[in-house]
């Protein structure tokens, strides 16, 4: 990231406003499409991470084989932008989402959901695909590997026919608790090993298993053939926890939140205007030094924050800073902290523009009403 | 909260969902109203917490003499609702926020802002007054109390006039890390101490204080009258953080999340579909067990949330839930869980409706761009 020119393009504008530095996007986006190709993995990105229309295009452009989505408004907002071939890897569950999903299922011609169950499985369009959830570890949706997926695997073909049955599909969220690089390391290697060994268990049992899904953003130098497909998320703009990570590198990432300082109570304090509100607080601050990397202030530590304040702490003893200042901060998350802004600044050399998290909420699809889907009292009313 | 008609209203919406029982909230908002009374303060309630114009104009209806905003767009909302008396209890730095706060003040009786800088004070359009925040232990913005602020206050009404000097502000901020109740009694009661020692310090230098502004939810109940005004925030909505605090029972909370289980991976552990996205993750775990509490399942632990997914663990072994059933989960923090939400469902007797979070980010400001203030290459291109 080029953090002087973000920050010079951020100058026509209030902040706090996140930004993205377009070129280090770029960068992300093809060295991801070349690491999936080399190993001959089709690469799903998720999507989840952005919410935008512009950089799923982006993907796709770059040879994404599909996204993945996480809430069906994501998946709208995704197939309106052009996307074919979509991965949502969330259960929908209940009546009102299961008629939106069979909508989407008219409009894409491949469609997918992971489940790890059968109940659910069994509700969905005939559309649309299923792929199986297992637990490598992170403890979230999904059946452990072996026996208990074999079982739930079998049910599934069982209530929904062979030929819907797509695959297995596993998210490896414990790399984000890991140690150190080692540690990072044996997290991608079993969940490769546990995907393998189940599919070999199913084959024998006669269950076609046509694709292998995996991966994270931390997981990814370690993905290998074997699995079909990849579904790196965070790669797209970078975050401190992956810098923390080893994953990427401060100069990879490219988002980042402009903030102004406000306030200099103490020669080692500054507040900005960045809290809670602009940068996500769900940061894992075993790994973190903070909330956030001061791009450029090595010395700083984003130690709080409430939420409209950002404590920086200067480890040094003095801040160096001033009231006006500004700075740009890669937050913690990127995911969660693209999730609170209505729209992000896209800096190019010699240009910026505000691109929409078109997908945040249900906002995309509220025609009219500012709520999602389903009827209130047979009406409608804005507040006051 | 009455969870069951709350989770009955929202069954004809899709989840997560936030809600909030209008009958609780009303309890709320008279309960304070009768406390700040009771004692001779003013009540200028923190409308960061909602948001909302709907709620503005309720607590103003129940005796409030002004708001609180902690950003611009908060307070232009709230003008536009009807608020003539604000305070914005963030310091404006910057031209284009200065340009907005002019403008706002053209539109409102009576308008304040909060800093701790004669350099940020002395930028302030004319008629905007000035409280100066006094530091009484949180340790954000703010000088400490006693002679660094009567230092500051002293420079203050050189640059900008003993008129424009309306008094002084701290935000107890640390009463939400305090080990028990004594301590947060005593966190209470040492602001007020500090504040009323510093006054008399200032008056006796000659400076007339008009106003002492206090308070938080947690520290309202030991709020006595020497202070004038008391701001509290979360009291209107209440969260697992109050509760825990001892400051608010788990049948005064009004809001809620209405989510659904997704997946029961385990007999001892559930999914819901609301995760970090649609609950704020910057709880403080030290205080909660988890990150929000499942009305009428006190054995269930909000134990891990992902973007999407709710991690809930059942203490007892089983948590008893199927897939598609609801739950209204009580949110740790519900100011930044309201900041995640386009709209609440408001629920009412017999009736709800959606109330729009008009006050979220700059979208409210934001007149067909999709961006804050402030002029992008001389145009403003949308995505895509």
């Amino acid at each position: 990231m080029d953090a002087e020119r973000v920050i010079a393009a951020a100058q026509a504008v209030e902040t706090p406003v996140a930004t993205v530095d377009v070129t280090a996007m770029e960068s992300n986006l093809a060295a991801m499409q070349a690491r999936a190709n080399a190993r001959g993995l089709a690469l799903r990105p998720h999507a989840k991470t952005h919410k935008s229309a512009f950089v799923a295009r982006r993907q796709l452009e770059h040879g994404a084989t599909g996204l993945t989505a996480a809430t069906l408004t994501e998946a709208e907002v995704f197939a309106a932008a052009g996307a074919g071939d979509l991965l949502i890897a969330f259960p929908p569950v209940g009546e009102m989402k299961l008629r939106r999903l069979a909508a989407l299922a008219e409009r894409v011609g491949r469609l997918a959901v992971s489940t790890d169950s059968v109940e659910v499985a069994a509700a969905l369009p005939e559309q649309v695909e299923v792929l199986w959830e297992v637990d490598s570890g992170h403890h979230r949706v999904g059946t452990a590997p072996g026996e208990a997926t074999v079982a739930g695997v079998t049910a599934l073909v069982a209530a929904i026919g062979m030929e819907r049955f797509r695959g297995l599909l596993t998210f490896p969220g414990h790399a984000y608790a890991v140690a150190d690089r080692a540690e990072l390391a044996r997290v991608a290697q079993a969940e490769q090993q546990v995907m393998l060994e189940t599919a070999a268990q199913l084959r024998a049992a006669g269950i076609a298993v046509r694709e292998l899904s995996v991966g994270s953003t931390p997981t990814a130098s370690w993905t290998q053939a074997g699995p079909t497909e990849m579904r790196p998320g965070s790669y797209v703009y970078g975050d401190a926890q992956q810098v923390v990570l080893g994953a990427m590198t401060v100069e990879e990432c490219a988002l980042g939140v402009v903030a102004t300082v406000v306030s200099t109570p103490a020669s080692d304090r500054a507040v900005i205007d960045a809290g809670s509100k602009a940068l996500a607080a769900d940061a894992r601050l075993s790994l973190l030094r903070g909330y956030g990397i001061a791009a450029g202030h090595q010395d700083l530590v984003l130690e709080r924050m409430s939420e409209e304040h950002g404590m920086l702490v200067a480890t040094g003893g003095r801040t160096g800073l001033r009231i006006g200042d500004r700075l740009l901060v890669i937050p913690a998350h990127c995911c969660t902290t693209v999730n609170l802004h209505p729209a992000v600044l896209m800096v190019e050399a010699g240009r910026a523009w505000w691109d929409p998290v078109a997908a945040r909420g249900w906002q995309a699809i509220a025609a009219g009403t500012p709520g999602p889907p389903g009827v209130v009292d047979g009406a409608t009313r804005l507040g006051g």
